[in-house]
């Protein structure tokens, strides 16, 4: 899959306009990456208008974060690379701020489990309702390098992920693809208003 | 009403992006069909974006699900086919798998009575709104088959029945057209939206 | 204001199509009506997708409702001539039917009052939150004539009325203007979403 | 920044459109202001459709609100003309009248406190979501000179403030472009809806 940087930017682009469109991105939140090859790695300039982004909003990095253009790396850089080091087949990573993602990983303190959903076969390794499964929490910290760690080991003991929250702070997912990231991404949004609503509801 | 393979599977794209616009078929959900002729179905491949269909993504099946075209039929095929048996006025089926369709599904266990709804007179057969309308709601099942009989049952117990639910999974309605089709899913997540405000409202 | 029949028929067309992208008039439900001259009223033809109104879609009936070209009359066109008989002032009539007014008409028996928003000053002789809007809630019934007469002598009691609700079946509203009665009609969504959330939310 | 009236009036007319889109000013609510030099300020004329302004809806007016255009300012220009006098580096102040942002208004008597959101980074002088940002509520006052008096009196109280309710009437929010001002709004937004929804919902 050898494309051009240019040709990366400008997915990645048209993801930030379709994200903050559906109201996921507020405030210049989020960010969203994707490996070119394995010492190289588009990503969002950081504080940008996820609705205006331009070619020129997406800088380059290596493999450990260090810029390759000049422009000022974001500080949540290290969750991109762990997760870039973990799934060699993730070519695309997308951080969102959605409100839902934001309030759910506040009512919940280490994980939230999804269970007899349909809509969980959109998630590779399922392939009925009636698997079971489990995003983590993990409490926000401005250390980010901490952080990553602790997703890191995670991860070790839980291979079977697909994506992760942060508490008050929003999700992170990947896929070989921005095409596939998106699919995620609207997934969880799904199943997380699924669960915020049932804790809304109650019988009549 | 002899309109050609192409122009029903431009219909049902059209179908397709109206519904994913409106949030309905997330993380390419859903599957949509209309009936040409006796022994010719056009019907959504599996798995494709809602969203970004084409005609490309439209196949041919025949009246007892087998390929026309040599593309893979999706497996949820035996429910259409089970309500083209007994529908003989069907033209179209839409499912879809709405945040709204799928919660009000778990909240229910086999059917949801709607009353008092001026908007029950979209449906046929109900000309005021002191009528009531049962929608059944069927356990989800990975054996479409048996699903399939399932529903049929049903129906021949209740033959006034305008759509049906499976739990966590969605809607199916049809009609004679794509515009009645439509107009069905519309008043259904009308019905559907106001049953869950109740359950998570209270008198002050 | 002796504009033509052909002029109102489009404001009353664009009319429903923005009803309808704010999902206020959802399976073909909702009618307007705008008069042109004291015997001259253009009003929507039934059953039509307020979305894709066109001009063909509006039909012409006198001051007590008969067709003036050939068309059929809504059944609901005795509630729009009420209001015009009742003030002289209005032109147009929009009556839809969105999740919230049907919502909140199912919650409130005989009438809902407001008090102590800003927005209550989009409404005529009213210069002050510190106001009081009372909007009443009449039964639904098929017997539109005898709901007529009814809105009637509720208006001869409570002369200072800006709109109406039909229970589980929508808002009436009406102005000099389309402009005017959609900025009502807005301002009524505003009021009824308002009182709606209050009744789901509670202090932490 | 030496830009013209014109200009301005511009950058305050697409403010306008894309609140109005978003839902934040019904009914002709809303007002926003640039401050063009020392004495020049850009304001809305009051009472039009938001979602339609042009050029000609925005009047020229003074440091003190005096017409500079024959033009009639509007009843909330003592607002606008009290943040420009306490805040030297804003050029922009945006006032709207949100769903959200009225309701939360209505809930708490005094303040609001966010706490532990990320999306608190988005305003000056917060760099970790451990922060803590209060947002006075104001009752609301048809006396608009003592309504400013008051929020004047506040904020010599309480300098660091980035934006105040008003109870029932909406948010009043500032910065030194329309850009910087529209990301206030919607973090604003993004925070009233978090906390609204918080108190909606339960654990299971």
């Amino acid at each position: 899959m050898s494309r051009t940087f240019e040709e990366w930017a400008q997915e990645l682009v048209q993801a930030g306009h379709i994200l903050y469109a559906q109201g996921m991105v507020p405030a210049t939140s989020g960010n969203f990456s994707a490996r070119l090859a394995p010492d190289s790695i588009a990503i969002t300039v950081s504080g940008r208008h996820k609705g205006h982004l331009t070619t020129a909003d997406i800088m380059q990095i290596d493999a450990v974060g260090r810029s390759r253009d000049g422009k000022r790396p974001s500080a949540e850089t290290a969750l991109h690379l762990q997760l870039y080091r973990r799934f060699p087949d993730a070519h695309v990573v997308l951080h969102h701020h959605s409100l839902h993602a934001t309030l759910i990983s506040q009512f919940e303190k280490d994980r939230i489990i999804f269970e007899n959903y349909e809509l969980l076969k959109a998630f590779p390794d399922i392939d009925t309702h009636a698997s079971r499964m489990e995003v983590p929490v993990f409490a926000n910290d401005q250390d980010i390098p901490r952080l990553a760690k602790k997703v890191e080991k995670y991860m070790i003991a839980h291979p079977s992920i697909h994506g992760y929250l942060i508490s008050g702070h929003g999700l992170y997912t990947w896929g070989d693809s921005v095409e596939t990231a998106l699919k995620y991404v609207e997934a969880f949004e799904f199943l997380f208003k699924c669960e915020l609503m049932k804790r809304g509801v109650r019988s009549p």
